[in-house]
């Protein structure tokens, strides 16, 4: 990218290559949000495998809201992905989860896409450092993963490698906002950004408990499904143990129930929870609560709970 | 208890022992399923306090469906301990989480109620053979483990200790399924029962992301709702990633991805997936799914994340 990049406002027509369940995922997305979309996937069933999932989410993108000019007729598959590319404003990669078939097909990407666009990854798994090892012009790709299904899931982690312009970073995540997405922006890599990270600790936990003969599956996911689920919709687990905190909030959870980080509640072994963790604790509540009292985010997490378990109970009675 | 044991459907009056936050989220429950609730806290303000809690509950309780015949009026605050047990049909005891003070509470408790009458504990840090070490009569003691706040959070963890009686166990599974909840009953005791490891996996993870700074607390919360929360009011940790298995499934997924449970994505150290685990995971989702095809669920999870969505947006929004 350089002086010439396209402002993300202007972006019209966006590039996807690869189109399984994450890349068709994100072309029905870019479709509903009224770009014209050029995809790209070796398979030789792509465009049928395209349109039946195009074709089963868009009854949800249009109740949702379509944006002005949306339209499934707005995709275009390409023969190659050089064509794919070649005169894309953005890209975003979904292949398979494979470190050297990510580093040779970003690498053919890049070769191929105009200088200033911005090309991103799709990857769960990888870092963008690794990823980028053979690419010429490495500084323009990002990571950008999103959550299945990328049409209904807000959620967009966007992070770069090493050589990586954080202009790119900050470009990416200011398209991807205007693309209707959540953006959450890191400053460094983690191997399994944020989200990916939380959900491992929870499935790890969840395996461990199996192999040992205390839960079963089942048990496990009511357990999150008739409990702690309702409430992670609204709040996450930080502002959970905000209110958890009662009217001292986080502060008096910390200063408190602290001790109890070294009850053995899972196999996870806690940090030393020192002075600057709990500050950091405290004020980025302060920061999430928006400046919401406990007793707004109370009176808000009740009403969400009804309303999410009466949605819950329509799906599971099948009304439509 | 022994054989005069009422059956729980004809449980009419219910002690609760406690009357803070969650003793008094149990209050307002049992109150709204139509019982007659007997109370008793040592502090001086119980009966106000106990009363604003009520009142703040009712319209959400009142909103989802009253039990024929409930009503605020139900409730008696008792002078002392003996005497809102002495004729008790089941006993709820929610005090502060210190072993002693639960050691003592609960001899007192299981020393005045009648012998054929349950007694359980809201305890979330402690097991009951550890509580009920005290007790005259430890075989009608089990823990009964609610969520926040009790009169909307369905789940309910079921255990009981070393010396409890199996029938106790069953008796108060099955009472608490008529009182309205949703009741996992353990085979046996783990620290922090089942959705608390699960939290407590997740809760861990996130304190080390902010630890070494990298994440905030306002990015964790915000790749939750943003993200797999969304999903997790239907569909619990299992069923998600049988779902990430595509059509195959669960085995699809272990047999695929399990070597990314080498991947250091949490500092939460995976178990070994031997063929026993495996087979228990794939049986457990086809337990757990209970007939849905995988096609089912997806459509189903669209259209709960729409639904869930809408609902927040809603809360977020200030819809009443």
């Amino acid at each position: 990218m350089n002086e010439h990049t396209i402002a993300p406002a202007d972006v019209t027509r966006v590039t996807c290559i690869g189109a399984g369940v994450i890349g068709g995922g994100w072309i029905a997305h870019f479709l509903a949000r009224g770009y014209h979309v050029t995809a790209w996937d070796p398979a030789s069933d792509t465009e049928s495998k395209l349109h039946r999932l195009i074709e089963a989410a868009w009854p949800a993108l249009t109740e949702l809201g379509l944006a002005e000019g949306a339209s499934r007729e707005n995709l275009t598959i390409a023969p190659t992905l050089e064509e794919a590319v070649s005169s894309a404003q953005f890209v975003q990669e979904s292949a398979p989860e494979t470190l050297e078939l990510k580093q040779d097909l970003l690498a053919r990407i890049d070769a191929a896409t105009p200088a200033d666009v911005v090309v991103s990854s799709s990857t769960s798994g990888y870092g963008m450092t690794e990823m980028q090892a053979h690419c010429p012009t490495p500084q323009r790709l990002v990571v950008g993963h999103p959550f299945n299904p990328p049409y209904l899931i807000p959620l967009v982690e966007v992070v770069g490698g090493e050589k990586t312009e954080h202009r790119a970073v900050r470009w990416a995540s200011e398209f991807f906002e205007i693309a209707g997405k959540s953006v959450i922006t890191m400053d460094r890599e983690v191997p399994g950004f944020i989200a990916n990270r939380l959900q491992e600790a929870i499935w790890r936990e969840a395996l461990h408990m199996v192999a040992n003969g205390e839960a079963t599956p089942a048990q496990i996911d009511t357990s999150i499904t008739e409990g702690p689920g309702l409430r992670w919709p609204l709040l996450g687990p930080c502002l959970t143990f905000h209110l958890a905190g009662g009217e001292g909030g986080m502060a008096h959870m910390l200063d408190h129930f602290g001790p109890s980080l070294k009850s053995p509640w899972t196999r996870l072994e806690a940090p030393e929870l020192t002075d600057d963790l709990r500050d950091r604790m405290v004020q980025g509540c302060e920061e999430a609560a928006d400046g919401r009292s406990i007793a707004d985010l109370v009176s808000d997490r009740d009403r969400a709970i009804i309303d999410v378990m009466r949605a819950i109970d329509g799906v599971r009675r099948g009304d439509s």
